[in-house]
């Protein structure tokens, strides 16, 4: 089988066009996937197999993406090693029991992903025979998850988070070591079971001045990066508002960043050079607005973007109001892109 | 009567020592201020004359600050021109009637402050013969008053404020002009009655890209400034998240750029140069640590601080769980910091 689409240009290789997929393309924008909700939880979905599988490959179907994302969330690996928490509809992740403390921390053990989570490997094994796509695995990265744990819930500044990283810098730091190893051992069983990427999904990094997330980030994300390199996938580093970052994230390791929309394709690729491929960026709010409007800036960023090392995709997920055709288009004009060039 | 310490140094004349204030240092983290509060809402509060100036005051009498920042929200200009909210208890505005129409942003009026809201007027009035300290008035900035009343309350990314931008620019823009005409009436009323400086919270603009910025909000920002000239006062302007937009932000024409903890002062004054003054910006989060870790952050701040053209400050608002004492200790820090390097 040959090399898919998405992994040649995670790995900065020659492409006759760029791949396309969507962040949270599996999800509350499709109707299919409200239908797969309505009677069950996020959780529920997340740790059913066959409704993973599902879940996973709706958008596949209906939009013709170049890769399928697995249906989860960041928190699931929290879960799995015994965190009490709920996902609450329109506001996220709430801890039963926030960690505060080093006999919290030391209670969050290490995951064994055969054991704690069985059915995330069954959902990518389903999915690898059923998938004409390649899959990308998925895992939080070690600040984001500990902000949901410390914060008790999704927070605007992570102010908490950030008290503990000062106030309580080495217990912060065996945190941060402790979830980058729950995320490497969730990424590295998705691998073993089918999936042909990863991205971590760091998205709060943003909240860090760069001193802050040198010193107390990057080391716990150079950890959960390193621990994959043997398996030989591509690995991609995704977070929001990362324009003052993007330098120290790519010294972490990665093979990709995942820009948003505040930080331009050409700017990241002339900061960070054509070693390190580059994957975004269109703003979703961009997905709400009429047609031409999207295309408008769809197209703005694809003149940006480079011939190799890159992957369309939206600056954040898709948000949950965006009509289904509106991505379909995407695609299609990504899908045309190189080849209009070429004519 | 001698020009203030903090409006000598707004305007980057020579000073003696840094002046030092702090976002929202007159809230929550005040056991004084929660017992004014206890039985009344922020509204209430910020609409009753003696209050406001009691809560104003509470911060320069307990911390010695150098100077005061009149006890309101940047929503009360709304109530003014009778938009219907609430100020919710731990999530902040929420909007009883969202603006998505031409019609609800033609509804919104201009402000008339001597008929709209005489008490702010009063409120200062009442400051002005009882603080030692300058007074500084405040506003909303367009953008993010636009957010509160787009997004019906607080959001994470302000999407649904940019779908509107995307979407319907013109009426984005005739929203955002009519913002900046009731904040530009807002102050010139304070700075009538008494303040001696201005600080516009543009508190939501890091969501932009500049390009974004730079065409939907730039302009009614100059706008609003250029209402303010003839006042002969200090214009501050400050955001969060904002490091790819000061330039742009710098060119709308303020006095002065607050910057929050991810933009150091330093680098801030290299972008930017010596021609604008620089506020800020310890990380709020750095005073719930132990009082060493709080010195070590403030003192790296004070480092890279210009000798004219600088307010020390938080590079956000005063976190409700803040210790007063330490902002006592910073105050104290600050005010011996310039004395330190001359002995």
């Amino acid at each position: 089988m040959s090399t898919p689409l998405l992994v040649r240009a995670l790995r900065g290789e020659p492409v006759e066009r760029p791949p396309v997929w969507f962040m949270r393309q599996a999800g509350r924008s499709l109707p299919e996937y409200r239908a797969l909700r309505s009677s069950r939880s996020l959780l529920q979905l997340a740790r059913a197999p066959e409704l993973t599988a599902e879940a996973t490959m709706q958008p596949v179907r209906r939009h013709g993406v170049d890769a399928a994302i697995l249906f989860s969330d960041i928190v699931v690996p929290l879960v799995g090693v015994g965190v009490e928490l709920e996902i609450r509809p329109g506001l996220g992740p709430v801890i039963a029991k926030p960690i505060r403390t080093a006999s919290d921390v030391r209670r969050l053990r290490p995951l064994c992903p055969e054991e704690d989570l069985p059915e995330v490997a069954e959902a990518v094994g389903l999915l690898r025979t059923e998938l004409e796509v390649p899959l990308i695995g998925f895992a939080g990265g070690p600040f984001t998850l500990a902000s949901y744990l410390i914060e008790g819930g999704p927070s605007k500044t992570q102010a908490t988070t950030r008290a503990m990283m000062f106030g309580q810098p080495a217990l912060f730091c065996e945190l941060l070591e402790r979830l980058a190893g729950i995320a490497a051992a969730s990424l590295r069983a998705q691998v073993q079971a089918g999936a042909a990427a990863v991205q971590v999904f760091e998205s709060w990094i943003g909240s860090l001045s760069r001193p802050q997330y040198e010193q107390y980030v990057a080391g716990p994300t150079r950890a959960l990066f390193d621990q994959l390199t043997d398996l030989d996938v591509p690995r991609v580093l995704f977070g929001v508002g990362t324009g003052h970052l993007l330098e120290a994230m790519a010294a972490t390791g990665p093979d990709a960043i995942g820009l948003d929309w505040r930080t331009s394709v050409a700017d990241a690729r002339e900061r960070l050079g054509p070693g390190i491929a580059l994957q975004g960026n269109l703003d979703p709010a961009a997905l709400l607005a009429p047609w031409p409007v999207t295309e408008r800036e769809a197209r703005a960023v694809l003149v940006d973007a480079p011939e190799t090392g890159y992957i369309f995709n939206l600056g954040h997920g898709v948000l949950p109001s965006t009509p289904p055709e509106t991505l379909g288009r995407l695609v299609e004009l990504v899908h045309g892109h190189k080849l209009e060039a070429i004519a």
